[in-house]
Order: structure tokens, then sequence, then C-alpha cells
């Protein structure tokens, strides 16, 4: 094998896949890329077992050929080597490394033999379909922070894609929630999406997936199975296993007869809510919100280390009512807004809240009280 | 106690205070700062009982009083209200409570008696000087990195500040090491330094220091004692006990006859070294260097996972020398190189090797070489 890149190039590849690789495995081949070089294109291919992902790239391929190096040596030689620099990586197959030459620099790399490389077995994909990357953006951007990290419950440990109903349309939907706090995001059903099977997409897997999203131009090509997803890009595709575990009904977690409504600045509010959780050292700081007409007091009292208390203009009309929270979710809940005002929909003190953009509901997120 | 302060005033002097004071400490008063409100002024003392630092703000101070409050939560806070904001902070003596307003937020923060706040005790001083902030940052900024962290040898913990002579003249010299390698920075003798007893600055103070030091403008009063070092500037008073130990005679370290002259571009040397050195996974990674005419190769061979070589040009012109160097010690050194070429003075591959600036003695590094 022998082919000579573009160090940009080289290095984009490169760090997709070496970000799929576990710092820690016991497993040496794990900690390696496949780089396969035919035609005139290279391929990166890296995998946990779980996931996998392959990064073509174009090559001034001199000799066809395929090896494996450690992706972190490589990815960390790339990232140091002089910008516009030309790599030429080249293996003479007998001596078991691999040689990177840039300038006057040289490399000469321990490999793995290819052979010894586990390629993920291709799939008979249920579902194909394919969507514009903004879209796949807001669906996971906006759901991954409800995601569970307890293993126990491991089928909350991804975000759950899925097609459902809204207002009588179809819709493709992601769903994330951790028993505290739920978040449903809606998105126009692609043509061809009809017959997708709900998938459990790992958090990981939404960690990588992201990296292809960032184009605004781009249509990625989603290809689903009951045990698999696979998100494409004309660059990357990245393959992975989804949580064999069913996902609860969240249906019935959505409050539907939430009437007592504020409306609120997302951003003043957020701040307000970052502000008085100052005085609490404690982990799961609470957050009393007091309404009244058109007026909301946010306050904390940590007996030890002090009280807070800050008042916002709000838009409510409804009976006074008091309601605590835990301060990280309702950060979190607020950051998610974007365009509009905040809309919160309470019942009781003692009911989950529904919080959404505007009128918009395409987007809804559920937060579960805490007494104070 | 009452008075009200302009937010980034409020929160100038309490990011160093909250700085000074450990994270982890089981003496709840030494996590407080010291709030002295009188005249028109505000102080703000933290402490770690070695080191002490009063901030000094104009305040609207209506009732002057003191008290204490947790730095930590102060500085959160005041950090966390919007920029432009007017802040009042009063206590009324008796309920033990700190009140902080600021528009719509009211914060109420639990006080520990002013009396129990250990204030260090003051000083005869030996010598007082005043220096240029730029000087004294070069002092530090070029020494700090080669400051010992092996707890044992103690006496290395920090910069040795001290009088000395160079070309006849006498300096202000800062010396560090960790006995691997070792820093020798010179300044011109500040008028009135004359007597200055030797000091070790420790780690923590040189780094609290440099907070003192980024207005090129500023004249900064020193004042030095067998004990204690102080550093002030019109807002901000930095005390602190010194190393009670005795620097080692360094001047054995530094060789006086080595003769064999490298130049070489410093951040092509250093960027040269940072690349071999990745095929190594080794903390102590070490780089070899081979001379020849105008000519260096660096190279690292790690069995296990490859070997790296990379050629510069550079000024030599005498022997050929093969030499060895942790890494991350060359990395270090190459960076503290400014505005010329880096010059390196080798006399045999076991001895230590001198580095500088150009023909500048007044910056003197020296590396301890390794068998490779």
């Amino acid at each position: 094998m022998k082919f000579s890149i573009e160090r940009a190039a080289l290095l984009k590849a490169v760090s997709q896949a070496q970000s799929v690789v576990e710092r820690r495995n016991t497993i040496p081949i794990l900690a390696n890329v496949l780089i396969e070089a035919e035609g005139n294109q290279v391929q990166f291919r890296a995998t946990d077992l779980d996931i996998e992902v392959v990064d073509k790239a174009d090559a001034m391929v001199e000799r066809a050929g395929a090896t494996t190096v450690s992706a972190v040596t490589l990815h960390e030689i790339v990232r140091k080597l002089p910008d516009g620099a030309q790599v030429t990586l080249s293996e003479d197959g007998t001596a078991g490394r691999l040689t990177v030459a840039a300038g006057r620099s040289n490399f000469n790399l321990a490999t793995l033999p290819k052979e010894d490389f586990p390629v993920m077995a291709s799939s008979e994909y249920a579902s194909n379909f394919s969507a514009p990357a903004p879209v796949l953006r807001r669906l996971f951007d906006k759901s991954k922070f409800a995601i569970s990290t307890e293993e126990t419950r491991y089928y909350l440990n991804g975000v759950y894609m899925h097609i459902s109903e809204s207002d009588g349309a179809r819709v493709l939907r992601c769903v994330a929630t951790d028993g505290h706090r739920l978040a449903r995001i809606d998105a126009d059903l692609p043509s061809g999406a009809e017959d997708m099977p709900g998938v459990i997409v790992p958090r990981k897997t939404v960690g990588e997936l992201r990296k292809l999203l960032d184009d605004d131009e781009l249509q990625v090509a989603v290809s689903v199975s009951e045990t698999k997803v696979r998100f494409a890009t004309p660059d990357i595709t990245l393959t992975s296993k989804v949580i064999d575990g069913t996902f609860p009904d969240y249906t019935r977690v959505i409050p539907q007869g939430n009437t007592k409504k504020m409306e609120v600045d997302a951003s003043d509010f957020a701040r307000a809510v970052d502000r008085v959780a100052t005085v609490s050292s404690e982990r799961s700081r609470a957050v009393k919100l007091a309404l009244d007409e058109d007026r909301l007091i946010l306050s904390v009292n940590a007996p030890d280390s002090g009280a807070a208390e800050e008042e916002l203009a709000v838009a409510y009309g409804d009976e006074r009512l008091e309601i605590g929270f835990n301060a990280k979710y309702l950060l979190e809940i607020a950051s998610q807004v974007d365009r509009e005002n905040a809309v919160f929909l309470f019942n009781s003190s003692g009911d989950p809240t529904l919080m959404r953009e505007g009128n918009d509901t395409s987007a809804v997120y559920v937060v579960m009280p805490m007494r104070v």
C-alpha cells in the first residue's frame, strides 16, 4: 500500500475514526484504524464493536493495499504536521510497519494484520430514507440532554427514534428521558421512512452522529433495521447497533391537562435560575417558583449557606402556585429554547410540568417537580 | 456595614480573593473573605495562612463595618450578575447574615464573625524597592516551569529570588530547578534592592503574583524579609511566607565550558520535538539529537509502537554529537524563547546542556541529558 494525501483531508478522516476508538480497551486491534487504499480513494475504518465509522477521502494511490495502525498515534502525528503538508503513507507488507512521511518528518508505526480487524456484519435495513442534516441535528440536539446515565436502566441510555403522530400527521420523533425530565422532538416524516421500526440510538452514537451534521446543505442517508442504524454522508458512514430493549411508554408521562400557563423570556429565566442556585452547594439544588399575577419569584433556601430570591416579570394569569424543581433540570430545559419565549404549563405543585417554545408543539419538554 | 459597588469592580476584587482560598480546608473561616468597609473604600481579604491577599476597591460606603462570607459563593454570585449592575452589600450585625442585592436579585449569605478571621502578622521588611510589572513578569514567567513538584525537596518548590552578579554588575535574579532542568533569569538591580535577602517564593505565590503583573505601566512595590515577601500594586497587596529552607548552590550546575554551539529556530525546533515524540506513549519520552555539520536529526525510537525521525537545518560547525533529552523538558525550554533563535551549548552526551536566546545571557537554561 502506498498513497499521498493532503494533511487537512487526512486529519478530518482520522479524527472521526480516533474518536470512535475506546481509549481503554484490552483488545489491541480495536485501538487501530483500518486503512484501505484503492482506486483514487482511501477508507479509514474504526470500531468499538458497537459502532463502526468509515471515512472516505480522495488520495493519490500509488499501490493499493490495506493495513491497521494505532488510531490515536496516527491522529496525533497528523495533527502536529504543518498545515498544507502532503503526507505519504506506505507499507511494504512484510515488515509490519507503516511509514508516514511529510517534508523532513518520517514516522514508522507498528501495524497489526488487516485480517484481524473486526468488520461489522452488513445488514438488511427495513427502512431507507434521507433527511437534511439540520433536521436530524435538531432532533438529536434537543433531546440528548435528557438521556439517562443509569446503567441499570439501559433502555433509557439513548434517544428513541421512531414514527409517531402529532395533530393527525405522521412525524419522525426523537424522545429521551431519565425519569426526571423528558424531551420529545418531532420533524416532518421524510418520504420512505413510513415503515421505520422504532430504535433506541445509544448515547455514544448520538455524539458521533453529531459530527456528521454540521453542514446545513447536506442530505444524510438513514437506514434502520431492528438491530442497527446507519447514517451516511458522501464521505462518512456511521453504523451502530441499537439498544436491545423496549423504550417505555412515554406518552403517559406527558401531561395533557396542564392549563396554568406562564410565558417568560427563556434566557432571562435561565440566568435567574442560575443565580439563585448559587447559594446552595448541594448537588440536587431545589429552586422554588412562586407564581402570582404576571410575577414569578424564584427562590432557593439552603439553611447552612444562605438564601436567594429573584423576581421576574412573566405573563401569568392563573391562580397562585408554588412549585419546586431541580435547578440543573430547569436550566437545561430553558437552554433548549432558541427562538421564542419559553411557555410553561403547570397543573399543581405535585404534577409534572410541560415546557415548549411559544406555541410550537414540535418540541415538548416535561420536568418532574421536587418538594421544596 | 452597608455599601454599594459596581459589579465589575466587585468581581475583580473578589476573584483574586477566592483564588487564594483553598478549596478543601477543614477550618471554616479560611473559606471566607473578610470584607471591611470604611471611608469610601472596601477591602477584601483572603488567606490560606501562608498567603494573604488584600484587594481594595472604591465603593459608596453608607455604613462602615466588617464581616466574612464564603469567598467562592460570593464570587459565583457576582460573576452571574448582569454586566453593569450596581450591587449593594449590607449586614445589620445581629442576624449573622450578609445581604447582597442587585436589581431584582436578593441573596442572603451566612457569615462568620470578623474577629475569627486570621490576619497575617505584620512584619519588618529588610528591603523595600519597586520594579516595573513587565520586569517581574519576565523573572517569574521564564523560571516557574522549572519549579520542582517533589514535596520531599521542599526547598525546590519555589523560585529563588536573590541578588547576584553577572558580568561584573549586580542583578536581581530568579532561579528555579527540579534537578532535571534549571532556569536562571536576571534583571537590572532595582534601586533599594541591594540588601535584599535571598528568598524562595512558593509556587502558589508565584501563581497569584502573576495576576498582579498584567499591566505594563504598573510599578510594583516589593518588600522582602527573611521570612516573608510582599508585592503591592495600588489595588492589591499580596503577602506570602517564603519557603523555610536553603536553596542549593545552583551555580555548580550551570556548565561553563560548553563550546559546541548549535543555533536553531526555536519554534521549528519545538514543533519537530513535539512531532517525533508522538510515537512514544511513555511518560518520560527520550528524544535523540544527532548533530552534524549544519544538520540536526531528531529521533525517537519506541520498540512497541514505532519510530520517528525529523531533520532540521541548524547552524552547527563542531564535531558530530549524539545526545538524548526528555522531550517534555526540551519543549518547555524551547517555548521560553520569544525573540531570537535558540542557542544550545553542548559539551558531551553525558553533560548538562545550556540554552539561551541568541547572545542574551540574562536568561539561561540548563537541561540534563538522558541516555538514549
